[in-house]
């Protein structure tokens, strides 16, 4: 079911949370999100085959896909636009994608289908007009992807963080905001340490949101952070946390005997 | 057309280089790889839904797709599995791949259709049988994946791998291996900046790779280096390259105004 992350008549945020069928353990959950202004929509990370169905479905109830004027896509991976060429055929829609994986989404596609639809977004990230407010690509190179972006409502106050900040829960926790920051990080301490490539670039990142005015951090995996003081805990742990090739050593590269 | 690598009678090595229309410039050519030993087969990177099925009709000519053990996947970018579904489909094998993405695949898949058949390769690597023969899975983390891995066949020596290495050109000439390698510079040296996550890891993978016995370095994208000299020039060349984060400041990271 959608849950709305913001609503003021006009301008709407909506999460989809349940839509992966994670029950067997083999696939990873994931958030998808909708963002409604005046009657112009943007899918953030729509996610892959298995995903689609339903969101089609539960779209429907607050805004007509083929309306969509754009998919904004953190990266390239299958949990977040895998399933790109159904959207192709079904909305008049955009991808927007970090330039250095433009030319990879076609990958994705039946010949000929992404054609002219596929815009890469250059890496100091850009302003999209959606109805009368706009959306922030905001730079998140390396965390986890080499070209990589968050977009940021400057309504609602949400930044939506693709993997930075993701845990890995089941779908049926994924309602509820992080409340006790501590005994969520077994969630997140994994996950962060493997897949963020290095601390000198989450400390970067780090910067660059403490002077934005951020009132949820929202990722594609698990729970999200919700009011300053909970963004500032996150902040505050992931500025310290060694992570990616920070940790990797000659022994991780040998030939298997 | 599939051109032969290796051919000893009973082993076989072949890369398909023209399957991707990459004519309008919109999608980035690639290569797809199958070594067959004694009627037993593996798919390398077999590419997106673009490549299916001419790569389902060349394969034809050598081996029955329907016969595959494996599809080997360096990681999980469109271009390198993003078919993987339609494989499900046609065939019985299983998908090897990095454990940090084997429950990310499913999400290339309609639901149930993957169940069972990924498994997650671990970060040491491994060794897989091949009819006689066997193929090695070779840590390459962070280059570009942040779980990754290349693949070597100790029959024809070649190391299949992936994104290192790669070039990028037009699919008409990727026929020819690399022969003057300063000039070939050109078409590598921005893809390897910003795609290989940094310099350290890229020693750490020259060290290893030194220490095998590679006749022949064919990466998933442009044109090969064949012999141990033109190994060589590459193995100087990358061990010597800032690339990725080491080129990030913080300069990269701002909010667009």
């Amino acid at each position: 079911m959608a849950i709305e992350l913001f609503n003021n008549g006009k301008h709407l945020c909506l999460i989809f949370d349940d839509l992966v069928d994670d029950s067997m353990g083999e696939a990873v959950q994931a958030n998808q999100f909708l963002i409604v202004d005046n009657e112009h929509g943007a899918l953030i990370d729509p996610g892959g085959n298995m995903t689609y169905n339903g969101l089609l479905m539960e779209m429907h109830n607050y805004f007509a896909p083929k309306n969509l004027d754009y998919i904004l896509a953190s990266h390239a991976d299958p949990d977040i636009i895998a399933s790109v060429n159904k959207w192709m055929i079904h909305s008049e829609c955009k991808v927007m994608i970090s330039k250095l994986w433009a030319r990879f989404v076609p990958h994705f596609c039946s010949v000929g289908n992404s054609a002219g639809r596929v815009e890469g977004i250059p890496d100091e990230g850009m302003i999209l007009p959606l109805g009368n407010s706009v959306i922030k690509a905001i730079p998140a190179h390396f965390m986890h992807s080499e070209g990589n972006f968050q977009f940021y409502d400057p309504i609602s106050k949400i930044l939506f963080s693709g993997d930075m900040g993701a845990s890995i829960v089941p779908h049926t926790e994924v309602d509820t905001p992080v409340e006790d920051f501590k005994s969520h990080l077994q969630y997140m301490e994994g996950f962060h340490k493997r897949y963020m490539v290095s601390n000198k670039i989450c400390r970067y990142w780090v910067n660059m949101v403490r002077g934005m005015d951020v009132e949820m951090i929202v990722p594609q995996h698990g729970r999200m952070f919700k009011g300053k003081k909970m963004v500032n805990e996150f902040l505050n742990w992931i500025e310290a946390l060694p992570c990616g090739i920070d940790l990797m050593t000659q022994d991780h590269y040998r030939e298997p005997k």
